[in-house]
């Protein structure tokens, strides 16, 4: 079979046959959840933690899956066991599940017959951003805000995502190379639109509270491989003023674990891409997975690509 | 054919064919917009209003359909002419045209392939609320705020609906036949889970202004019915205080038109279900569409539950 | 004599002659400030801490009671001792001291010639809360907000407490035996309508800021209980998504000490009532007063309310 | 007899008789609303009004006073008709009514055995501010921000009103001749301690919404009267920056009816003391209840500071 | 006499010597007002709208010019009969009144000696944005919010003008031919860096309410030729949602009257440059003040630049 | 040469040749940034510091000095040498760098052709403040609120201080000694008008979050040095119920280094001025440079005065 496969609703299947009624509230009210993982070296990584975030979020909108995390676990490690099989040796899959309410019940109020459940998986797409680990990512803050507390909490992994779509659609309205870093209400800086955001200053990592953006996965290992390297790492409210200031800023997310980023707003970041901060926890993270993450990125860039971007890197 | 179509990307299909990529934006990350408008004797009802907000909506959130609104709409005709001839001569139809940004293409950012369009219909579910005319509904007021226009325009009617099923899920965790009346950031009333809302006082209406709130088309239709019955209406700050001491309350949908609000959070508003603008409202677009609104709710009632309201009905 | 006693501005009186002018401000404008300690064994509990408190209140709304807060202890250890023999051996007493700015002068302004000052007992009322040590407390976070640190500092213990009682009565028109969970203008849970509230996760404790709510002297012993059996105390933002998720839940007051919440917005927390880290502080204060707590509260509930309960608990 | 009686509870008592229980919950958690007219040559004026709005506000707040609005205004007339006859015929009277939730039932959660129902007169203490009448009111707007309408509707009249006393507080610890002008938590002027707020500007008058602040009678009397005189009324948003460019500003109070403000945080306010739109209002409101109320004001001060009040008015 | 003059603190000097100490308030921390008209054929325009509005932002400020409107009047006329011979025939001038707190007293607190008042005159740039009336000006809304009125009221024009520079420079790092068009806390757009802000739809027109802008004295010239023209004009909450869908935009301010807008965050705004409202209103205001509104600005650039705009401009 | 002398862009010049052009950004629209240091013994103390802070608040307003810190610094002691020759031994200098962006440009939008770079000093006016060491400085909390992070970084050391301006102006209309103490839009105190806040409870020192207002070099003193007198420091959220009820209170600033409050809204805070901690810190920070703070303030007032303040100092 050289078809990818996917789960849906207990079966897996072709992935050209996986599809959603066009009724499902996940597609009509975006009334779902879901979370996604990455394998190294075709295996999922934190797999487990992931899907205990999916679980406190169908907990939070009351979404009953229908079947238990342990067996969530196993039917994913079972669709990308098949689909890692159809990728090259040096990329790596994205893992979803998604979980929505169902097919509309509207005898019922908001309740559906019984959740929508897929799990699906994707090749990284590297080749969008590989080059930002020479370059360095370019981040605007938009003036949509984050969605506070009070309306939704951004602790969930919802499917509604709009709120970021605009943000997104904003910065790259300005510019279409770059990704929304999001504020909240109050001006605080919570998370670009794809994951969780770092700043180096006098030689300590700062990260938004938990509180006000996803508590991603990718953000925690970052947390825990900075304490292992004896980098102090403060949870703190962060302005773009801290971060115009700051000597290196990055971010954290699921597919590029720990990406540079260049500018905000056009005033470059520090001097190095990566700086050395990112750099050390890059390492270590290349290290406890076995892969060398700036490089496997890179190796999906055609050849006259890394050496132009080799060239154009931004020094020491 | 004795089977409902709908139209999805080009082509009228049956409706069990009418299916969507597990991959679609729409499902995946709640990235569409969508727009519902309702048959009267089997004819669309302001359709052309709907669709305008619906090319509104498109606008803001940057998705182009592929199609203009000219064809969407003899699309739209052509599938309710086609699904209203299965249903019974009383009932009526939902129509909805729901577009995505479509199939995820990882290479380029938040933007799409193209978007998916489609055009359902569905038979309003007229036997879950009609008691409502008799009784009134049970409004509650969640904790959950309404989103902020600083974080998504409360006028774009989009996919991503979260915020308000977490508010309807609190009421209705409070009392199972209840909706929320959601209120902003500020604490002013702004709309039901599904529609707007009024409140009459002094023989005048009040209404949330349109900026905090769907502006809806069944609300611009009663605003207009007033006042052709001479009945003033005040856009204004409206507060659960206001609701207690008013004396009548109804809420407006496109499927529902006007439906009397018979408590909010426990305290009875009003004297009678409907109270006296409300009918004055009813009777007068009944005659408008040549639809007894209220009887065709009712009779989608079982004989003996129509019995039992009529005694329960409370009395002007 | 077999009549409780109270003190009222200079005097030991019967209850039944202590009364209070129509004209005092206390009555009239909500211009006064209160404490409430309880007793263990028919003793003042912490009753310092309380005083030192109330001169707290005191000081920020500028009422000068006119005695010092030795005198007032000594009254107060006063009016317990001899209120105590009236009671139950097994029961225990509140010890409320109350100072308003006293009768209205029209002269002169928001001073009045002196301060009323009242001293009462009440026994505790322990049969209307003893079941919630085996069901759970049921909590619901009401639409309406805890009033801001800019309105009213919330740490003021003011008999001006409309915004709790709006607050409970929301809660208790949805469901008679619940009680309300507030949340404050940013969405954080700030305390329930008598007391403080925590939540554990990961074996480790949670409770808001007290700069959000009334910091409670039962909460300071929880806290203090908690570090001597070892168990972490994060005081941090809370929101419903982090009780949702919670393994246990309970609240803290003077009365109730530490009382396990079953539900809030209608969604269990955790799997046993009380959970292992109440169980163990409950365990921890009930030596520490000599009086097991648990049971004290119990046994003021018929035997056969009792053994109901025994059946319904929810298991560990 | 010659003291004055009150109404409370049932009967007609002197008025020290009248006594509250130390465990009534208006006097120990504010629990309470009230209200206030005043006499106009003894006779009770727009006492309707004043008791609708109290109906309103215990709806608000779910207390039955146990007796309805007819009753009240009777027992409210009966009251004034008694205690007129003690006051000097150029005096006036308050008339109060207070309802609390009565006296403190711990077994039934909020809700108490029955209300305390009190109505009360006081002679008015036109001494306090006549003086204002000509050469102005002195107001500051404190730190202290209005209690908003998402924890406490600003049109309820409750007892609990600490918010405002703090308000008070701190306008007369800057200077003690001066009250409290509020302003809300997005910076707009709400209402004064007691009452509200006009300005006028190119001959026409500004007034704050009502939803910010008490919905004041003598408000809707001040507009009634402009509209007569063909004066332009604006409900509007205000500022200090519209105060201090003001071409005058008064208030309006039940007592007052209309006092002139002479400084707004120390800068004056217009030209003349009153302003010349004061001064045709306050003509026309005499008129109508045929009491000259600036001279009614002045006649309770002693004729030596008449006349030195005299020498000092801020002339035209 | 071939150089401009200026006036300084009493003298009217050559512009060279027209300088301030390093010691001046105005320059060291921005305690200061100003006001800015223009002339039309080299006439004052509406000069004293301007220096009403600047005695309004004096006395909000609590700053005394030592000279009253008249003389001010008087100098500013004199500064320009002089300034205006040495400017081209069909150039026009802006000139400006700044007024500071005067040179540092450290001696005695916030005040100083006394004010510095100066009045100077510059050609108006017009070749800077002339090309906008054939292409539309581009508008970002960023993420830095307008100062709210409880910080400092939006209507004072003062020197401290950090916060529309940082908006500024934030839309310019996106596009250097772009302004920033603010939006406040609660997500209303307020203005542009240096002016009002209209939209049309419905052949009506919006503009954001004066309260959280400067009351542009363009501004009411626009609603008051509208209104002459019987265009209705709504001031109203005003959101980008609003302004995607207008059917077209514009600004207004001293010097540029009405320049269209093309887009707003790369969104096309209508469908011709200027919008048929904008066009008509151009018109108006030409024939009012006997100058080609367009025509002046556009003969400003070289001839080529000319007709390349004709060439690109956007046709109705 | 026996006048001072001042650096302006390129040349040290007698000051009173320093002359700012009308036309500079910084005078017209408070387009600048400043930071000032201070001499103990006539040298510069902790002067990088102060210089690392100005280069940040340049990097976050894009405004480039064209020379770096070495040289600014460089420049700043030749300009200190020189003019602390002409002062007092037991006097000392404040030393002020302000950098604007220079003579308005009116081709090229927000830049200007270079920025206006600046280096002065001024004798610290210790005769203003000194007797506060005796007595305490009074403080009153405006109404005006601290702008908000989302408008304006409050740890830009900006020129465009008109927001604090109005919060002092408001303090000292209502008591000409006192300054403002400024609280932000949560309610929370940030800054006084011209320094950080700390109060004493329990023994530990508290002060606001840097976040909210400007990081302090006095404040960054005082934390160093009361962890060396083993005193602990706590960064926290501080409202005026925590003043009121504090032990001692101070502010620290540049040139008063520490400064006893004497009372906050006319509500004494603690019973000694200076308060037992910060004559500890006074002390200390005193042997640190060699100069007895207190008295080198108390030097400059006349002996009668400084008898005066003996008597009337509040002792401990």
């Amino acid at each position: 079979m050289t078809e990818q496969v996917a789960y849906l609703n207990g079966e897996i299947l072709p992935l050209s046959q996986a599809k959603i009624s066009v009724f499902d509230r996940g597609f009509r009210v975006g009334d779902g959840v879901f979370d996604t993982a990455r394998s190294f070296r075709h295996k999922p990584y934190k797999l487990r933690e992931h899907l205990e975030r999916l679980y406190r979020s169908m907990r939070y909108v009351r979404i009953n899956a229908g079947i238990d995390i342990d067996e969530l676990e196993k039917i994913t490690r079972q669709v990308v066991a098949h689909n890692a099989k159809l990728i090259d040796e040096r990329s790596d899959l994205w893992m979803t599940q998604v979980v929505s309410r169902g097919v509309y019940n509207r005898k019922v109020g908001i309740t559906a017959s019984s959740a929508t459940v897929a799990v699906v998986t994707e090749p990284i797409n590297f080749s969008t951003f590989a080059k930002f680990h020479r370059i360095g990512m370019p981040l605007i803050t938009p003036s949509i805000r984050h969605t506070p507390p009070e309306c939704l909490d951004p602790r969930l992994k919802t499917t509604s995502r709009m709120n970021l779509h605009m943000a997104e659609l904003e910065a790259q309205g300005h510019d279409p190379s770059a990704s929304a870093l999001l504020v909240d209400l109050n001006g605080n800086i919570t998370e670009y639109t794809s994951g969780n955001f770092f700043i180096a200053a006098g030689g300590e990592l700062y990260t938004p509270h938990e509180k006000t953006s996803l508590a991603g996965i990718a953000r925690a290992t970052v947390i825990d491989l900075a304490r292992e390297q004896g980098i102090v790492v403060h949870v703190a409210d962060i302005t773009p003023y801290d971060v115009y200031n700051a000597t290196e800023a990055f971010i954290t997310s699921t597919s590029k674990c720990i990406l540079p980023v260049g500018k905000l707003n056009g005033i470059r970041i520090g001097s190095s891409i990566p700086g050395p901060i990112a750099k050390r926890l890059l390492t270590a993270w290349s290290e406890r997975v076995g892969v060398d993450i700036v490089e496997q990125a890179l190796w999906h860039l055609p050849e006259e690509d890394r050496r132009r971007l080799d060239a154009a890197a931004v020094a020491a």
